[in-house]
């Protein structure tokens, strides 16, 4: 990772720092729980998807900072949330305990309301300091579809519903855009909006967040059959054991390994409009798609 | 209850109808799950407050709908929430089963990640049709910080962890004004920001809103120890078998209504600068004070 990457995260994490109730605040309990998991070492992809989005319009770094690091918290609650009991049932996340091991389920619970819901209040608050307030609710309609039913949400549903089952392609494929696509492809349409990118420049946007979001859901479907454990810093094997349906399972993995290779190829000519000023795009698709954890 | 009011909960009922998703949308299970709890015979209290605030500046009905609506959904996710095994394992609410005793654990938190999602989705895709985006954004910044950790959240936190212990009443005032008060207060000063109340206005609107928050709370504590179990749709006697911190317990049932009363005469005090436009405010606050569920 260039260090240009490394002072983003850097900077993200200041703000993230910024945004949330320090760890004193009271009620104490449930502000330590959020920053567990905010800072649990994340790799900080969806912020630098929308820092480098915006970055083509010459949107300053400082001004993309609400909304990348509102889509972070989003991100962060659904992952303390997938590892409850009743959802994932995973005692680890990055190496470290999972958020309900530490603080308890009750809290957990609480914690990824609160992190949902702080999202919103950092985009309302922070985010008109450097834009007109039309862009700020359309950062919000963005954000809110992305995380939803009709995104996210039900993504999730759909993975759980489907574990242990044999499902057609196109349920897999629904999981996948959905589940981890959607919020991703969010990233980019959410640093283009702040860009007031024009309505094709956002059109190839969003391919190119369409395919690198179903790219990076296949190498993380990868990652838990060949990944090491100890960079991964979880278990592998958990898909297969939970049955889960993954692009591996249902294609097998040199399939898998070659459709994402396709994708990042086509991701990389949605770019080609953008000339050198996509170069950060570029970079980044690559790192998701060779990534080891 | 007059016919005005029945009028105004058939008018929200329509429109939290219109702005979720179908229950055949896919995934219907999740659309089911988070219509069973918004369409479960909750009282509208929130809305008509919304409503009936903005209704003082001449804010036309249609145009609150979506920050009534956003808030109702907010406060029913916090419902289904709280009734989870891990926080406050309730099998019963409003005389039906509770979300997790139809749907599963699962399914009843994403329901309510959806419903906390969707309010914002309502909120950032409808209003804009009838305030400018200054005003949807403001709206957004009252509802996110009322439901946060600063509100509602922390609220939700320190009764949990009250729970058993003798607390002093600073802490039962801090439970009380956070876990229920704030949103309560959030639906009045909405109703003021979107009739772009004066200063002077939205102090007194927020202070009758904060006193009748609070009473409502203390009217619930103490219909939870004399309360009519058929008429409330649940069991009497559960905070006292959860050993909750409220009102009447750490005062006596004298003293809390008392103080219920006393609440309520100052809370119509607050609305005096509005005179006869305030008069349904007026009537709700009486509704909330003599309610027996």
């Amino acid at each position: 990772m260039s260090t240009n990457w490394q002072e983003i995260i850097a900077a993200v994490d200041r703000a993230l720092d910024g945004y949330l109730p320090p760890a004193d605040t009271f009620p104490p309990d449930i502000c330590r729980a959020v920053r567990y998991s905010v800072f649990a070492g994340g790799k900080r992809l969806r912020p630098l998807l929308v820092i480098t989005t915006a970055g083509i319009f010459d949107v300053p770094l400082q001004h993309a900072l609400p909304a990348a690091c509102a889509i972070e918290m989003i991100h962060t609650y659904s992952l303390i949330h997938d590892d409850l009991p009743a959802l994932d049932n995973d005692d680890y996340r990055r190496g470290l305990a999972a958020n309900h091991k530490v603080f308890g389920e009750a809290m957990a619970i609480l914690a990824g309301d609160a992190l949902l819901t702080a999202a919103f209040e950092t985009l309302s608050i922070e985010a008109p300091a450097y834009f007109p307030p039309n862009i700020v609710v359309a950062l919000i309609q963005e954000i809110s579809r992305a995380a939803g039913i009709s995104g996210m949400i039900g993504g999730q549903v759909v993975d759980i519903l489907s574990e242990g089952r044999s499902v057609q392609p196109d349920v897999l494929e629904y999981i996948h855009r959905h589940k981890t696509g959607a919020l991703i492809t969010c990233c980019v349409r959410c640093g283009a909006r702040m860009g007031q990118a024009a309505p094709e420049q956002l059109q190839a946007l969003t391919a190119y967040g369409e395919k690198v979001g179903l790219a990076f859901q296949i190498v993380d479907d990868i990652l838990d059959i060949v990944g090491d454990e100890a960079v991964l810093g979880k278990k592998t094997g958990a898909d297969a054991s939970k049955k889960k349906v993954t692009y591996p399972a249902v294609y097998g993995l040199e399939k898998a390994r070659a459709e994402a290779n396709s994708l990042y190829k086509s991701a990389l000519a949605d770019l080609a409009p953008f000339g050198g000023a996509a170069a950060g795009l570029k970079e980044l698709a690559g790192m998701l798609i060779n990534r080891i954890k």
